[in-house]
């Protein structure tokens, strides 16, 4: 039974509610959520209540109902859905000049604060970008690439920074498919080994030359499109 | 009349609608939104409907109910009432870190692309603290070291960048007026002039460089809170 305070309406508590289930991954991203009835015996509220709670989660971006098919979440976290949706209507040059703010930023942490663990799967994820390339499959490169430069930010150990950018990335994969084929791939692996190489050893000055490199080069590739 | 689209329901039309009356500033931030029966004539739709755009604008941070006085806007986008959310729940170490990756990158922009307008609206920014800091008003002293810091960004005529940030800057001045007393104001008013001046020079190099001094100042002093 839900706690009543003094400051939420019952709509907002059960909206916290789920939406703290989303935010977590118990309910992940692209699965449906469970039936009306479930819900409303879990919740113990209402069927009224708990559309309602529904509708202010549709509105906020984070679940999606599909006519006569059930609701689905589409999106973890409300910062994720409302950054996707400005960026999606920002010029690319001006994306480039916030990623390589928060990027160069969290190369130079990260180079300070990565441990073994952050150090290995920056590596697995060096390595599939290769093995992608080498099978010229976009789609598998540019989730690998994503993967990198997450965990280049995860390795900074700033969960703001983590947050903010996680909410970025998806757009970021959005522009990297837009590449179409992998002509320029050599460069991003050659600077991303760089990269991969300064934070190992520690060298922030080293770590932030390397993020310039390839987001110069991103910025070109963009003025020659 | 709302014209119907197959992809929004009512409630979500109206809610935009809302939000968009929000977002242009018709409806200021702090004051109350029209009456129900006003709103339901304006916008033609039903009282429930009209009731539950507002639940879910109440629910995405934009408008609070207070009960037996109405609706008021409380934020003036999605965006900034999430990013207020968040940061509010955030280690004051990361903030700063945040805001260093931004306004480096921002000062650097903002060296390349200022005009004469940009560099009046920062002088006035920056006389308006010194004035403060004199007559030790610290209220005064945080809105106008904030609003330099918005300048800042301005200037780097990037409307992701200021987008993000203006999020972030409500969070700012509660940190400044955190401090409590204007102890350390003088080397802040120091710093500011000189990235001032690198921003008029167009010298990107020594605009970071003044950024880097005031973030470590702040750091340093959250260290011996």
């Amino acid at each position: 039974m839900l706690a009543q305070t003094q400051r939420l309406t019952l709509v907002e508590q059960v909206a916290y509610q789920i939406q703290e289930k989303i935010e977590s991954s118990e309910w992940q991203v692209g699965t449906r959520i469970p039936p009306e009835p479930e819900l409303m015996e879990q919740l113990q509220v209402s069927r009224n209540t708990l559309r309602e709670a529904i509708r202010a989660l549709t509105y906020a971006g984070l679940l999606k109902t599909r006519q006569g098919d059930g609701t689905y979440v589409c999106s973890s976290s409300v910062l994720g859905s409302v950054i996707r949706k400005v960026i999606e209507h920002t010029d690319k040059f001006e994306s480039l000049e916030v990623r390589y703010a928060l990027e160069r930023e969290a190369a130079a942490l990260a180079a300070l604060r990565r441990d073994e663990e952050d150090l290995a799967a920056l590596r697995t994820c060096l390595d599939q970008c290769r093995q992608a390339a080498v099978q010229q499959d976009l789609e598998a490169y540019a989730h690998w690439d994503v993967e990198f430069h997450k965990m280049v930010i995860a390795a900074s150990h700033n969960q703001l920074m983590a947050n903010l950018y996680n909410h970025i990335s998806e757009a970021l994969q959005n522009m990297i498919l837009e590449m179409k084929d992998l002509k320029n791939v050599d460069f991003y692996l050659d600077s991303h080994a760089l990269l991969y190489q300064a934070i190992a050893d520690q060298n922030g000055h080293q770590a932030e030359e390397a993020v310039r490199l390839y987001i110069d080069k991103a910025r070109t590739q963009e003025e020659h499109l």
